[in-house]
């Protein structure tokens, strides 16, 4: 068997392979990633099956398994090997697809989102198999399309559950340290309603020389849409939109006072001029607990430098919303067209509308007091000497509740880069010793698992 | 001498070089573009001059003289060599930059918009230095940035405008027939003014779970403030925008209800499936004589297909305004920044904004009773066997005023393409006829011109 201890090495490899999910013509990258991953699972001894999404035209699943004890607690790891996209022209300092090495840190897309992770877990496995031996039964679970709302990976992995059988544990490993300093770990991340509102005036672009003035521009409609969403107090404008959300507890209240956080740290290591509070509690509650609309940006209008005289003839306006318990996506996707659909029509264009809903998510709400997270928080302050810190998370993994559901089992995510590694922006990077501590960590806590009491 | 007596072949050769002004990577296409025109001007016995912007960076302006005969006219011909920028993925049915010939026309960017008329120009001499002699004496001003706002045009003019010498007409090949079916020239353009709406908030994009929430995110004060720009009847909605729009008198408006115009057919030809009027007046007057705002896009947003959940750290705003005699653009300009700085000042928001002016330009009002309008209108008619049709245009090219200043000489605008050509749009084209057919009205022109007792 060929050796690759070296976690760092491993993770050069995949950044290498641009697995953008959200370019279809990314997919043959994609496909290479996931075969990439399953030759490495083979090499370690584990049966993978590759399979086709069910959802026509998205990147494949990578299921894997390796051991079968009846007496060892089977523990399924979750990660996905899709990227976000990235340009080196998006402001990134080197080429986003070459790894570059520079002051501790590995710099390149999906090199904490979510390359790093498979890197130190094929890693640790892998001295678990040199060894003879491994604590637990592994199963394998690697997403190709996570970073686009993660398409079809409920249907597939439904239709191939069998394939894995039954699991104990599941294991996310797609998260980061809630601050730069200290390891940690997140028990609850918020849904998500991706929305598009299309807007077709003219049949294709037109010249706004010839056109302009005499009709009903469709940028113009959209616009004055986008602009309606968030009230005068940057509130979301959706009738109906907070119904749903949780009261917060004394007990929760408490929680985030006690919690550690600079805030002035956090804007500056996230380039954030200002926030919209400046209360600890205010702002920790308005991003794990609090529901939000962004508007993303628009496809089909005229997005580059310089200036072009054009007027489009078909725009989507890209919207999404994240969401709390107990918001229901698929309900507040209607309510969100509903009030789409209501300001269209008070603006009386003969444009057509058409609103698209791209993806819903589930929002997660673990156990933070459970055996896992127990053993979890005593490994983490064993290897890196300092307190993990527990935190919900602004972000979406829907497939969690729904991996829950499945297979009957309780999930933990436990974050391997820092807060400032960049995901989702430019220049991403994840600093070495966290991956190399991500697969000490890994191999200790899947020997603590171990001695727990089948 | 190489002879290239067909226009269309050497328009292929022209539609082949990508000279996107807007583009400053197609800097070294857009040089290459100008060489090759004056490769050919140099081929016709001219004496020519590549000569560098005066605005650093931006493309050269190529000037040409052939012929000094003191008893000829001197008629100065304009075209530009640049093109707007295409992608195939903008929806084109072919490669953009490759010709093709389909159905009696030749597709490509710049077929119509300006490589046409390029080529019509340069056969039609061609012809004349093969026979000996020329009617008039020629001089040829091609300028490689009118599509993005003819930057640098007038101060590097000025600065060479004595290579040029004294001229007596001006002749604008930069434009099309107003209809499909009669010749057509243009004694009118609107003004610009070209805006850009930055707003900055973070440093860079961050991941809307990381920021969603807790940001004032810069997209949303754009759309508010993008959606305050026309009012609810759809007029600008800026402050003393309309002050300076000259009144209609009531000859003019007995000469919109005299012209052919078939709103059905120009809809249908542009894929105009509504305009803001039934009334052909209205839609003239709204066209060539009234002022108008167009909202381009959005730069630094998400713009391509699928989802992705960036918040966008800078974004800017791209905006357009069509202005009209008596419109100041460099009024209207600062109008414009005031409005938008009152707009973001209610916002009270912590992003920070720049408006931008990207440029300005004149509208044009020629005089359609001239002797140069009177001898085309009879040529036109001559060779297509139509009475031509006299119109304004929607359309801006704000260096004819200023040529027709330097040079104390009136212009004149002949159209080369036809109405349904797309300039600025996919799938511009050009009719093969109209290319051959611009030779020759051209060659006519020249020798009806030089009847004229100078």
């Amino acid at each position: 068997m060929e050796i690759m201890a070296d976690p760092v090495a491993l993770l050069k490899e995949l950044i290498r392979i641009p697995s953008v999910s959200a370019d279809s013509n990314r997919r043959e990258d994609a496909r290479k990633t996931a075969v990439f991953i399953e030759s490495k699972l083979i090499e370690l001894g584990a049966e993978t099956k590759l399979v086709e999404n069910e959802k026509k035209g998205l990147n494949p699943l990578l299921l894997g398994k390796l051991g079968n004890d009846p007496n060892k607690f089977t523990v399924a790891i979750y990660s996905h090997y899709d990227v976000q996209p990235a340009l080196k022209s998006d402001g990134w300092n080197t080429e986003p697809f070459e790894p570059v090495e520079k002051d501790g840190y590995l710099y390149g897309r999906g090199a904490s989102d979510d390359k790093g992770p498979i890197a130190a877990t094929l890693t640790a496995i892998e001295e678990f198999v040199a060894m003879g031996e491994a604590p637990v039964n592994f199963r394998f679970i690697y997403e190709g399309e996570e970073e686009s709302g993660s398409g079809g990976f409920e249907e597939t992995l439904s239709k191939h559950a069998d394939f894995l059988g039954k699991l104990d544990r599941i294991m996310i490993l797609d998260t980061a340290w809630f601050s730069d300093d200290a390891p940690g770990m997140d028990y609850g991340f918020r849904g998500l309603a991706y929305m598009g509102i299309e807007i077709q005036g003219p049949e294709k672009d037109i010249h706004s020389g010839l056109a302009g003035g005499i009709i009903r521009e469709p940028m113009t409609d959209l616009v004055k849409i986008l602009a309606q969403l968030h009230d005068a107090n940057h509130k979301v404008a959706i009738l109906g939109f907070y119904d749903d959300v949780v009261a917060v507890t004394p007990e929760e209240e408490k929680f985030y006072e006690n919690l550690e956080f600079d805030i002035e740290k956090f804007k500056e290591a996230n380039g954030l001029p200002a926030l919209l509070s400046n209360d600890k509690k205010t702002i920790l509650m308005d991003n794990w607990r609090n529901p939000c609309l962004s508007i993303h940006g628009i496809e089909g209008a005229f997005y580059e430098p310089g200036a072009k005289t054009v007027i489009p003839g078909k725009v989507i306006g890209k919207v999404s919303m994240r969401l709390v318990p107990n918001q229901d996506p698929v309900k507040i996707a209607n309510l969100f067209s509903k009030h789409v659909e209501d300001l269209f029509e008070r603006l009386n264009s003969p444009n057509r509308l058409v609103v698209h809903t791209y993806g819903t998510g589930d929002w997660w709400y673990g156990d933070p007091n459970s055996f896992l997270y127990d053993k979890a928080r005593k490994i983490l302050k064993e290897y890196w000497g300092t307190e993990p810190t527990l935190t919900r998370s602004g972000g979406s993994i829907p497939i969690i509740p729904f991996m829950e559901k499945l297979f009957d089992a309780p999930a933990i995510a436990i974050g391997i880069g820092q807060n400032s590694d960049g995901a989702h922006s430019q220049n991403e990077r994840i600093r070495i010793k966290n991956i190399i501590g991500a697969k000490e960590v890994l191999k200790m806590y899947f020997n603590e698992l171990a001695k727990e009491s089948k």
